[in-house]
């Protein structure tokens, strides 16, 4: 019963990251609660807040028992949290009271909850890391390989300036090199413990609690941020602002892809289109059309996780509930988008054919910058520019290629370089050599 | 593996709603496309455009059939629709290719699409109107009980003037009668037939187009709009407009919850409210939060649905992907949060003492706006209140009551009324007979 | 110092509307509140709860006195509504202290602001609804008149089937109609009169309090709510989302202008687009790129609205400053995308030469559809289908013409009416109707 | 004529930041974009893509010249960009056609607008910066001074366990320590030129462009990106959902604040709090609900700034101009937010009386994770809880305390540190320092 499309075994295939997904099924969930459960058991033992023997069995059991998540249904529908549900089926699956009693000593549902998430955080982000990586690299190869491809730039949709198809691909390219070198910073910031207990004060556990709390981070390989965070969702919030911007950035090549692909544009070939229930012809470019909905998406619901960042108190169910609402399919999105833009970095080939028709579409308006700087060699550049745009309405009320009127006016213009590239190539070239060495 | 929490095991009980989240599983949503395929294929049937065998043939199989969801997933992962797939496996299921040939003539994937998302909106709104009705009376039922049990209203936070509880729901129950009134209108709107072709104009069935559409509707009890509107997005964002606002209204209502629930409040009591991990006096107000949660989650949901309003051309498969990306969960959790706010309002209950330590907190500030209207029938009221406002500032900083001050400076003031509940009880009982008419 | 681009000097023309703006100057919402001050006055005096003599004076002295903003700003800073220091300023300017006592009688602030701002949205959205029925008026003619024109059809931006020009048009007008439709009831909604006393109880008025407010309501023409609705913000949340899914309808209107202007479509021209800084040939939609940017902006304000639905208790102050801060914009944002919507009907004309080789592109695919259907008379139609589709690969790969093709392998197929625009032109001169008897 | 509520005379105080409003008057953006000009003439001379006099005359016009805004309206209506009106203003004021023909060589509107934006950017984020410090200091100031000040902490609303006030401080100012140090990074990002000509190739400068762009960056003391970044809206992005972020850590202190203030919860004393217009004991704690406010709305401000990431093709009107339309409003709103939190860092008091009376409210329940602990001590932990539980049941229900009860039953019971602030009072102290150390 998918309340999420992406669940749905139809849709699954289009809107699904399994990688991305499985740290957030039910099992993940509680094998990370119970993996800081082991742990701050194993360290209370140390420090000798609760009996060794006590801790070394419930760090084993925390390995070793398999909870049912219905199981905890019941009391999380109570409780608000699933923490002492699962604390207590934990104790009984335990089946040494005596030992089982030591679990979760002065912690509280929240620390094993935000500890469990930065640890499953911390593989989600690893994953998608690898993945920018991989798109950066796909696109690198394009923008080398398509350096000195022209293609006609469009502001408001309008041909504006001849580019290369390899510069367009490195502007896709270089707000992902940023984006993961962002994502290199939140990854630490996210990888914090959360040992706070009742009410953020540690309280429980005596004057153990910091150094307990400073030896679960070196257990877990998390940092201690050396206080309570319960209310502090500011970090949270980051990471679900950078999946926007990330997603944002991903949209925007979906959308050049959609509108290179446009009938009459025919820029760009992505194999393997869509089909539709009727049209024999179609071949829509649903992947980029995907691309562009899981930004749409993921930009609301980050506003949703920031709205949650008024977390009132020391702790305010109604903004963590929402967190809990709105971060599993952000993340899986946003999983399902990097995926996706890596695929379609393979699957997209430029045409070079319809690319040159669209440079030259037999009006030559495309020049009239380049023209007017060369006629602005020999008189001031507003008359240049004028006269420019004078000889523009004539093209396009009569139907004269601009480039002849041109000629036909100033029959001594040196015309070369009017179909200059700029500094297109290179910068195309500039972006591959950076997401290379960012590899 | 649920991407939404609603579908999670540990979760389910706290933010699903199963009747509602029945409607958007992968058979509801198959079921409802065949129906229309069937009923289809049966008007056009009975106008002629293909064979009545045929005709008769696919509307039984379109109700006997059984699709495996997951048949559909690599097609539709390939045209971004799930119709194609469905077709092709429908007219393979029939096991009649001389019938089967006749499914879906002349439709579009959207057509079918969006008219079983009508029939699935139908019946949502269906159980929706009904929990709206309920929760309505019980919160008449309330209303009318404690229209006269006295509490303090509260303006920014801080003890206004008295007011009673039952004039307070009131407060919550009045937006609902509206909403309730707009879903009426909006169940009408949303129960249209769409059938427009492949680009709208419905070419592929001839001049009959028209009276075919017209009998779809007929045989599905639908509207039929006279045209397509594969790119009006506007019914749905209203929709999910609504859905935004009624949860707004819901989570006022749990807002308030959780501030008279507040330790040291106490005016309100929550049956079953939640527990702690580690804390045993807690009383979580659980259930309010969440109604908090889901409305904030859904106003940006709704947002999101708003900005695929901007639909572009004849189908716009970014815009429609976002629609399905965000519908089910807003829908959803809407279901929840009406299925919540009807089991709160049967647990609540008002806690008289607490209400009236509330209204008398030893300060009688209370009281300070009665009282400068009772000294304003002695003098202009601007002196009246700046007389009572330093007799208030006088209260505040020595910790004497107000009335003893007014008596002592004013003793032969007339003080009566001055406690009055005015129109609370009046409001309260008058929302109860609306709501009760309204049934 | 303008916080907002629509006042900008510079942009203002591009951004403001002057005629819904000024229903949102100081002086226009200074001078709805003392209209309110005034009527209330006026039917205090006429029940006998203030001097009759006082009434008169109060009620002239509304009319007349002249109160700088500026005056109002220390108090307002400190209270967080400006209406304390309205009515301090106001008693003063009265010069006549007898009479001005009786100002404000028993209102609170929230009456005097609400019922303020609802004498100003009353005025607004009367504008909107007389420019609303002139877009569709500018719609009707243009649909009317392009009925038959025939242009192509796009689906996910490629070309599916033919259409007339004259249906996408009724598809931009359809969900006016619509929206102003719901407008009527909106305005209805919208036109209620708040009084309810400091926190709800109309207490400070006595026992004459309803009669009040029902008296206040018949002077001012608004309806009387029956009850206090200072936390009841739906109406408002109502309006905000209608606002958002209109500028969300003009906004798909803006986005089919972008794509069908664009370079190598040029399927329409629009009068007085915009030049570049540095490219002659340059014709920018301006205009309609507003018009998304104006949507874009409006759907997210429109989620704060609703936001601050959640009003807690009596008065929210936080709640309420959320409205002030996003309603303005929000409002003047949709005076301007309704006046630009208008000003474009009236300046874009559709280019039918570049509509025709948009149909005719040389490859004939948009004619696949109704080919297999053709076929699909001598054949089933999964097999016409698939033979249609490898003809449209074969057309695609080689660049043969798919007619050329069809006529190759099935000479005697009869291809007459394989370029219908079916319902499209009935259904454009039947939106032109629609929205003439709708005025 | 206030489109915004920052600009009204009346709301002025309470809404506007006027040193950050400044940067976005219309004379401070025409004064960034002449700078812009008139470096880009001065590095242009330098290089020899124009004459040295003629970028001489045009650097110190650029200084001189007065532009009135309204003279560029007309043309920016028309152009959708100041740019065209404002080289056009400028060379007719320079009254030296022969020089002013080499104003904006080869450079496009986007160019001088975005890197005009950058200047007034790292200004704005300038005054920030250093706010945020004060900020930071001042509550490090509050948190020393408090760090042993007992009060109870709060989870859902409900009391939970004792913590400090001092503490309670110091999660305000972690998120606030985090977010300067992000803005640090942030404001090198914004510095950052932009010169990419046309359609992002530079290739009006020739082969010089690159240089140029170089040259250009050193003398306005930005970066140089290396390539054009006209399309690529990441860092505006960022910043937006930094602002965001910012103000949702903000608006969570004021909402501890309203709840700190609430009247029978009386722990904090807000200098200065506001009046009612007719409750004279009202102290509202206004500043607080606009930090609420302020919050509110720019996340969702900030959600349309990232929509306009996907900004299409190499220049997006919609786009951009959703960007205009939303980035003042959430500069000045987030300059706001931090001249108001470091104002009220200032106004705001403890009263230790009454949050001493919060930690005993006569029922010592705060104290019942401390007993369970206590109590665990001689018997199996979820024994001891189980038992504690049942005496707050008795407790609540009959009104005894809980430390009675608990010496009734367990008479031996060592209760010593049972009233612990644990760690908060070191976390307090921690905070402070870090705060000093960041300064």
């Amino acid at each position: 019963m998918p309340a999420s499309i992406a669940d749905s075994a139809i849709y699954r295939d289009l809107f699904n990251d399994e990688e991305t997904a499985k740290l957030f099924t039910d099992s993940a969930e509680i094998r990370a609660m119970l993996l800081v459960e082991g742990a701050l058991a194993r360290v209370q033992g140390q420090i000798g807040l609760i009996p060794e023997t006590a801790a070394a069995f419930i760090d084993r059991a925390a390995r070793e028992v398999q909870i049912d998540p219905a199981e905890l249904a019941a009391e999380t529908a109570t409780n608000g949290v699933p923490v002492p549900g699962l604390v207590a089926a934990f104790r009984k699956a335990m089946q040494a009271p005596e030992h089982a009693q030591y679990v979760h000593w002065g912690a509280t549902s929240q620390d094993i909850a935000d500890t469990g998430l930065a640890l499953r955080l911390r593989r989600v982000t690893e994953i998608w890391d690898d993945r920018l990586r991989q798109i950066a690299q796909a696109l690198a190869d394009l923008a080398c390989k398509h350096a000195e491809l022209p293609m006609a730039a469009r502001t408001y949709g309008q041909i504006a300036t001849p580019t290369s198809f390899g510069a367009v691909v490195a502007g896709w390219g270089h707000p992902l090199l940023r984006h993961r070198a962002a994502l290199a910073r939140l990854r630490r910031d996210l990888a914090t413990v959360s040992l706070a207990g009742a009410a953020g004060t540690l309280a429980a556990m005596g004057p153990e609690g910091p150094a307990i709390r400073a030896a679960l981070a070196r257990e877990l390989d998390l940092s201690d941020p050396g206080h309570g965070w319960h209310a502090e969702r500011d970090r949270i919030g980051t990471f679900a602002a950078w999946m926007a911007g990330l997603c944002a950035s991903l949209g925007k090549m979906g959308e050049d892809l959609i509108l290179m692909a446009q009938s009459g544009i025919n820029e760009i070939r992505i194999a393997g289109a869509g089909g539709s229930s009727t049209m024999p012809q179609k071949q829509n470019p649903v992947g980029p059309s995907v691309l562009v909905a899981l930004a749409r998406q993921n930009i609301l619901l980050s506003a949703a996780v920031q709205n949650a960042g008024l977390h009132r108190q020391q702790r305010d169910g109604a903004a963590w509930f929402t967190e809990w609402l709105t971060l599993p399919p952000i993340c899986i999105a946003t999983g399902r988008a990097l995926a996706l833009a890596l695929e379609l970095a393979g699957r997209i080939a430029p045409d070079a054919g319809a690319m040159a028709r669209g440079l030259d579409d037999g009006t030559g308006l495309i020049h009239a910058e380049a023209y007017s700087f060369a006629l602005a060699r020999h008189m001031p550049r507003p008359v240049a520019q004028a006269r420019i745009k004078a000889l523009c309405a004539e093209a396009m009320n009569r139907g004269n290629p601009l480039p002849s009127l041109v000629a036909r006016d100033y029959p001594e213009l040196d015309l070369a370089h009017t179909d200059s590239l700029g500094s297109a190539p290179e910068e195309a070239r500039a972006f591959a050599r950076s997401a290379r060495s960012a590899d």
